[in-house]
């Protein structure tokens, strides 16, 4: 999804002349190819090979096995992965002789989908991206991902490894745990009660649509960021309680001022 | 929000000749006038003697004291009520005189906002609402807010109270409660992480959204439904703490397989 997004608008603005597709699944560069955003497919080492610019958007346990391989092969090209953890794998490849061509990127953009077909052009717009550890890797090497990332028409921050990781804890993994959490709590009921879904509204498929989102990119995602996910899940649930003991204790005044508290999410989100 | 959307769309659909708006606030009604969504604002007294059909939108504390009023002044018209709880207040009223001229009806619509600015035309087009306990009512006045509810495009589903308050507990009132928690573990954090709302993007905008809403709205439904919201809460809380028990843990493959679980709601929502 993301890297298929990336390929539609860089052809699109004429960023990119060429763009190869590798994937894992048959299935999916055959769909890359019907949707006309790749020009041909090839496997990796071809790919790197023909490349200028090599983008690797694949789940956080796949890149810590590709990452380094692709840095073998390279021949002094560029290398910038999107992936939504930082220090872990930077960490596996801090003193590769080739470290200075990766830039370790994270965009801050997707949806709960996965996949060819969820690429769409545009998803990037006006959104913001975050730039790792810059000062490891050669200048030409971020300028070429700064191009990038502006033909995208995205805001560029820049942060350390350790600084990302946080804070993509509280403001990205949580809100998926949170989600799958929630999507259990109510299929669990859903077993004794068949109809509990009939009410849904709007504001309960915004809290859950997150728990749409594919195991397979969002395992290697906790498991890489483990220590900053638990931190943060520790702080949700210790709220969550406070929560349930004002309700066990009656105290609605309490109550009015924690979420008169939380009304001042209304000054971050529009 | 409600009563002003439901007020836009009787008027535009010409299902009501004249609206007349009755507020605790003067800013309110002096915005709904300007609006052109009411004809005339009048004092609650004397909207009710005019009035064909009441139709009472206000929070659940404020309705426990003003449904009773307006029953007392009635003359036979309906009236039908838009809350978020159902039990309580019914059992408050079950043997009054007039009893049978009340519907009780929940419109699952609404947003994070309230007030009359927040007030649109075409928020309940498609989507659900509940009439509840219409065994109590008397048929003409069902009929009515029956006509009432297609006129705005809506589904209509028919439950017990009891059924209701517990629906709502799973499929409304938590994700509130989650999300204002959310918004309050994140604030928290900002207090030593000045820029840790930097990277929020999408799904964490999805996730608190509900935060923005009012204490004023809430507070009174988790009052009036406390029961269910707890026991959801207890279930909420302990998925959560499987979560962070499974991390702990490094228990990769199980959280593998709840996230597989919750990817269920695919089915649910879209």
């Amino acid at each position: 999804m993301i890297g298929g997004s990336m390929a539609i608008a860089l052809k699109e603005k004429g960023f990119a002349s060429e763009i190869i597709g590798v994937d894992a699944s048959e299935k999916n560069l055959q769909q890359a190819l019907d949707r006309g955003f790749i020009d041909r497919a090839l496997p990796l080492e071809e790919a790197v090979a023909l490349s200028d610019l090599i983008i690797l958007a694949i789940p956080m346990d796949a890149l810590m096995t590709v990452l380094p391989q692709v840095l073998n092969d390279m021949k002094g090209q560029v290398v910038m992965e999107v992936g939504s953890t930082k220090e872990k794998f930077l960490q596996a490849v801090k003193d590769h002789p080739q470290r200075g061509r990766l830039v370790a990127t994270h965009p801050m953009a997707g949806t709960e989908y996965s996949g060819p077909e969820a690429a769409v052009s545009g998803l990037f717009e006006g959104k913001c991206t975050v730039l790792c550890n810059i000062d490891q890797s050669d200048e030409d090497a971020v300028s070429l991902v700064k191009k990038v990332y502006e033909t995208l028409g995205m805001q560029i921050v820049y942060m350390d490894a350790a600084s990302h990781d946080l804070h993509a804890a509280y403001v990205s993994h949580i809100s998926h745990i949170t989600s799958f959490a929630l999507a259990l709590t109510v299929l669990e009921k859903e077993k004794e009660e068949k109809a509990i879904f009939e009410l849904a509204g709007g504001g309960f498929a915004s809290t859950v649509r997150l728990a749409k989102s594919s195991p397979d990119m969002w395992v290697p995602i906790f498991k890489q960021n483990r220590h900053n996910v638990l931190d943060v899940l520790y702080e949700h649930i210790h709220q969550l309680k406070k929560f349930k003991q004002l309700l066990i204790d009656e105290d609605y005044e309490t109550i009015y001022k924690m979420i008169q508290e939380s009304n001042a999410i209304r000054r971050i989100i529009k």
